[in-house]
């Protein structure tokens, strides 16, 4: 136990060479608290002759294969930073835990596909399996909710975990700008990839929130069982009216249990403006936990970048080196229960409704009736004449925003294709949901 | 290790009845989630009679001498939530260590006062002595900074440590009305004591801060290197003020390190409006703490009340019962540097400046005079004229408010000094220390 702990570390971009950072700077310190030394021992990245940060690799033993490295009798845990669901980071991480060595990985798509298997493959080796960079970076959110919540029932688990979605939604709001601009500004600063789908259509947030799921409810992680809504249709005229109404625009993450159910959901949402959620502004990412008895978390932080994530990566190095062992999604694999979900239809909340309708006596009197037919009761009302649009809809067409009170997701979507449906609307209804803090 | 986890509890109060609301309500799910059930299995306290919360406690072994349960063979941990740095709550803690049993306990003061003594005593022991519920009620802000943040070198550490002062801030600023005022109020609302001295004095804070530069710093608790001020001058028109400048009040715990050692101090300060700590409203408790390699994470949450707490009291208990052990303050207690205390007079930052000023030619460029002299720039100045003082000053005294740019604190006294020394002003001036964030 006080031997070194020989680290073999599998990926060398931003992240691993903040690994190296880190544990160069503090390497001492590191030894006190843990009592015992940490040292990289080997190393496996796809070119071997690039700069990594000024890092001197000789000493390291080198793999061109990390699967390899995982097995090797020179370590005694793997640390992937390789990234993505199948490929090398899936096989080091496989054969790491045939090996029984313990695991440390900030592989968020790897977890979201194949957590419940990699949790059997740790338990059966006895080995620790850690993931706190996985999700929103620096923010201790893995071990709060598997250890610090050990003993609550969580209720509801929600956060920002994107931040180039978080970024793009406050530039608009703060610069008046509009999406397509403000996500080039984001490219050009290496926030958003060249083909962004995967952070805006909302894919990273939900390979974050099914993690945190399984650990806030003890379900097994169900990537298939979520309901994704990207930012991509979000205009700043809906910004400026959410603003003008209290609220604000995020792209959440969010699971809550309800009777029915789970819901597993991520999407554009309206939240008070003043709450702390709301004020989480550029690439920040924020989680909000609720639970029976710690009552409401928030913890913020810097959900990317190398040296933050390096943070989370040391932390988990630590906790095995101190010989700490907590199970992968905080019970037992075969404890968790299998992922129940409920349905979005059946989601109860309240609703911003953006409506393009056409400027003609009567069409209001045909959406109030719709909404009043299905049960749903409005809570504020905008109607911008022609000539106040913001939007590039014509001089017809009145643009017609409103909030709901809470009611029911199918009463919403039945409402909306009704009012479509009697042309009241030149274009499809747009409904975005509120998320009560 | 699979036998059950046998918890003396010493002190039935709020937070004791809490702990075994949290192991009735979810017992089974915390054996599943620590590989073993935690039941407990003796109970001390001062009046046996008295009800708590509905608990049968006639299944548990009774002791009239805590530390008597605290030596007996019939329990694995000690749970502490009697309260107090001496008496029974010492005795008891230093007993089970003594014993070999592990502590977990709620008790900020005992930790301040005797912290170096009792992690010696748990390290001589091989126990854990784990505390999460003595700083911030269910805020995870010691298993961040002992576990999340050990890889870091921790610059600053500060948060709104003590409801009881941010309800009364809070409650001032929202609801215009006065700190006697308020305090009666937190007074009728059991928030604050019959002599409330010890939270609006700053002491409670001083207590929770002085744990958390510790495990900050790496360095040995000392209650005795601090600077305390309390919020108990804080005048509605000073919130005002404050506001109309951009800046919000809040008593704040703040450790950090400079060139000349750590500044640790407890007193009101500005805070920029806007930010996440100027939004901690009512009695929520926040931290924030700065790494090299995490950068900023803000933990908010209760800070007190007998669920939250218990919550916490739980989850270290969690750890115990899974095999957890880190060092009492994140280092070996020989780890542990001495004290090095940096000078108040040293401490360089931005100031708020109130001044009861006279209102007669030449009083103004007198002080300007003092400030220039001393080297100290105005960054803002607010004067109201007799007619719109807010203060219960008399129609010759001007009320004169400025912010300054950071200058050092022994500029500002001596300024402030001379400012008084030479007949400018009707009182004292008052200062209070911006944070910057």
């Amino acid at each position: 136990m006080n031997d070194s702990l020989r680290i073999g570390l599998a990926g060398l971009g931003t992240v691993g060479t903040g690994v190296l950072d880190e544990l160069a700077d503090h390497g001492g310190l590191i030894a006190d608290r843990c009592g015992r030394t940490v040292k990289v021992t080997a190393v496996s990245a796809r070119t071997r002759s690039k700069d990594r940060g000024g890092h001197d690799l000789t000493g390291f033993q080198w793999f061109d294969d990390p699967a390899e490295m995982a097995q090797s009798d020179g370590i005694d845990v793997l640390v992937e930073l390789i990234g993505g669901d199948e490929g090398p980071a899936r096989a080091c991480v496989e054969a790491a835990l045939k090996a029984g060595k313990h695991v440390v990985t900030a592989n968020k798509a790897l977890l979201a596909r194949h957590g419940v298997a990699l949790a059997k493959l740790a338990e059966g080796a006895g080995v620790a399996l850690n993931y706190e960079a996985a999700v929103a970076g620096a923010i201790p959110v893995i071990k709060t909710l598997r250890e610090n919540l050990a003993g609550n029932a969580v209720t509801r688990v929600f956060g920002i975990l994107n931040g180039t979605c978080n970024f793009i939604l406050t530039k608009m709001e703060n610069e008046g700008r509009d999406f397509a601009d403000v996500l080039k500004e984001a490219q050009d600063l290496g926030y958003a990839e060249a083909d962004p789908t995967f952070d805006i259509g909302g894919f990273d947030t939900a390979h974050k929130l099914v993690i945190l799921t399984s650990l806030a409810f003890g379900t097994e992680v169900s990537l298939e069982d979520i309901f994704i809504e990207g930012i991509e249709d979000i205009t700043l005229a809906d910004i400026r009216n959410a603003s003008s109404m209290g609220y604000k625009f995020k792209l959440l993450g969010v699971a809550n249990r309800t009777e029915d159910g789970i819901e597993q959901r991520v999407h554009p949402a309206l939240v008070r403006a003043g709450s702390p959620i709301a004020d989480v502004g550029d690439a920040f990412n924020a989680v909000v936990v609720e639970g029976d008895f710690s009552s409401t978390l928030f913890l913020e932080g810097r959900g990317a970048g190398g040296h933050p994530t390096a943070s989370s990566v040391v932390a988990d190095i630590c906790d095995i080196a101190r010989g700490s062992r907590v199970p992968v999604f905080g019970l037992p694999a075969d404890k968790l229960k299998p992922f129940r979900r409920a349905a979005m239809r059946a989601h109860a909340g309240g609703y911003y409704v953006a409506l393009d309708m056409l400027d003609r006596p009567g069409e209001l009197a045909g959406v109030a009736k719709a909404f009043a037919d299905e049960g749903v009761s409005i809570e504020s009302v905008i109607q911008r004449g022609p000539a106040m649009s913001r939007s590039k809809v014509g001089a017809d067409i009145a643009p017609f925003v409103l909030i709901t009170h809470d009611t029911l997701e199918s009463a919403m979507r039945a409402a909306l294709d009704k009012i479509e449906a009697q042309g009241h609307v030149a274009s499809r209804p747009r409904m975005v949901r509120i998320e009560r803090l």
